[in-house]
């Protein structure tokens, strides 16, 4: 998977995911009226408006990204009808010749997270193989350490999956455990020396591990470090754009080459037309179209 | 909901939650064949068979047991049908009296943590409140800090219901990061005291809060420490019977008063016809009683 999401960004010169994490808030009113006209005050209803509008933004710019990052929590809320807009926008955005990345951010024991592993592994009944969620990466939370990352490795090695691991998160209390100064380092530095060790395991054939890395874009320093501490690990950095950073904080972030890391950004690029009030709503995607190829040059630099 | 877990407790007389996490394996074979043969080896037929295991084993052992906890994992692996699966067993177990633990270690941001909230406390479509999951209480990671909490901390107070937050996990790895020392004491221990804080926001009636902790039953002698650090904090104690720990190794999560504290098992119950073989496959849900009855017995003396 890393491996296809650097060429990805090098065919595209785009470092860009975007984050597909709508709220109704952000979904037009042309939108959410044909929808609650159509199935009612109901989750069906919410589960049709979320896919629609991933629907119109990837058919916008689905040409200039590499991938896009889905937070399953915008889709679960809704509960089934929710999860089934997630798979459809999933399905939507692989035929469309996309990297998916499925923010989950579980993390478990090992049996549990054998099961998880399914969302990158799929799973077997009586024999046959089938893949229920087909996401090509997922991210996972480290704090019950190996055990809940293990099981994932061999659908990386074997189907050229990919994980992104929590080591320092771009949150205002993301530093209450993280930051803990443990012999001289904080947690964190700890959480990305496991992952680096971890991503011994399936190494990809550009220098970069299959086993990546979610790491903050509000803490410039600490990316940094981060950086050089971790030359084989692949970062998917959050926080761009609407948490607050920009090109000028997150240029260490990457290699020497311009390369191992990618950005995310979801209100900044997704809800853009409320910002930019050259674009009415119903022109929703060709804003977002605007904001990436915006975001896409302050990138520049950088890549 | 800690206030009717307690009371749960107290008429039961027994602190054990039931952990409805089947995997195929456990499954006896008159209930796989039937929806293998009813639905073809799809997800359909084992979101069919995860519910009718859960529905015999809740026949038989609702009367003896104040609450189950339903690892998600289980049922997540299989898509929208496993998903379906959960909801169904969710909804059977209330019918029956019992509080439901929805075992799904959620941790984000704050804007997601927000959306993950909806497990417990629904969510708002142009006015109109639905509650797609209906979990009485869930799981939670801190590693992300309180801003992956605080949106529970509504529904805790307002609707009654409870988190369990991870910070002493039961599993080998579970160390790697949780017991790195800081300033002489473990991160566990910090997650701890943030929980403890977190818990005077939503405090219960009998002095326990809504918001409460999960502790591995595997450490005996951290499990008694945090007992007495975290006077009010309830703990879910996982890690009996299969995974290792028995009543002696748990005594001390427990308050002197026998109080603060459910213990859950899995395997050991659900899949208790594989080892007792006092019963036929066909009568796995018995055996499922008789283990219940067992380990009612086994923690008679600590509570």
């Amino acid at each position: 998977m890393i491996d296809r999401l650097m060429a990805q960004i090098e065919q595209k010169q785009n470092p860009t995911v975007i984050g597909l994490d709508p709220t109704l808030e952000m979904i037009p009113k042309f939108i959410t009226q044909e929808m609650l006209e159509t199935y009612g005050k109901t989750a069906k209803a919410v589960g049709k408006m979320l896919l629609k509008f991933n629907q119109e933004l990837l058919d916008q710019t689905a040409d200039l990204v590499p991938a896009v990052k889905l937070q399953i929590a915008m889709y679960e809320q809704y509960g089934l009808d929710g999860i089934a807009a997630y798979l459809e926008t999933i399905s939507y955005a692989k035929e469309m010749g996309l990297l998916v990345i499925g923010d989950v951010k579980r993390g478990d024991i090992a049996s549990t997270a054998a099961a998880y592993a399914a969302h990158i592994g799929g799973v077997a009944i009586d024999g046959v193989r089938i893949d229920p969620w087909k996401e090509d990466a997922v991210t996972l939370n480290p704090y019950m350490g190996f055990d809940g990352i293990k099981p994932f490795i061999t659908p990386c090695k074997e189907l050229d999956k990919g994980i992104f691991i929590l080591v320092k998160t771009s949150n205002p209390s993301g530093g209450e455990l993280q930051d803990l100064i443990s012999d001289g380092k904080p947690v964190y530095e700890y959480a990305a020396e496991l992952v680096s060790q971890w991503g011994e395991l399936a190494m990809g054939e550009q220098g970069y591990s299959k086993v990546a890395a979610v790491v903050g874009a509000t803490y410039k320093e600490q990316g940094e470090s981060l950086r050089e501490k971790m030359p084989h690990t692949f970062f998917l950095v959050p926080g761009y754009g609407a948490q607050g950073a920009s090109a000028k904080d997150i240029g260490g972030y990457f290699d020497r080459h311009g390369k191992g890391c990618i950005i995310n950004s979801s209100r900044g690029i997704i809800a853009a037309y409320q910002k930019d009030k050259r674009f009415e709503e119903r022109h929703f995607a060709e804003a977002a179209r605007e904001a990436v190829l915006l975001m896409k040059k302050d990138l520049g630099g950088v890549i």
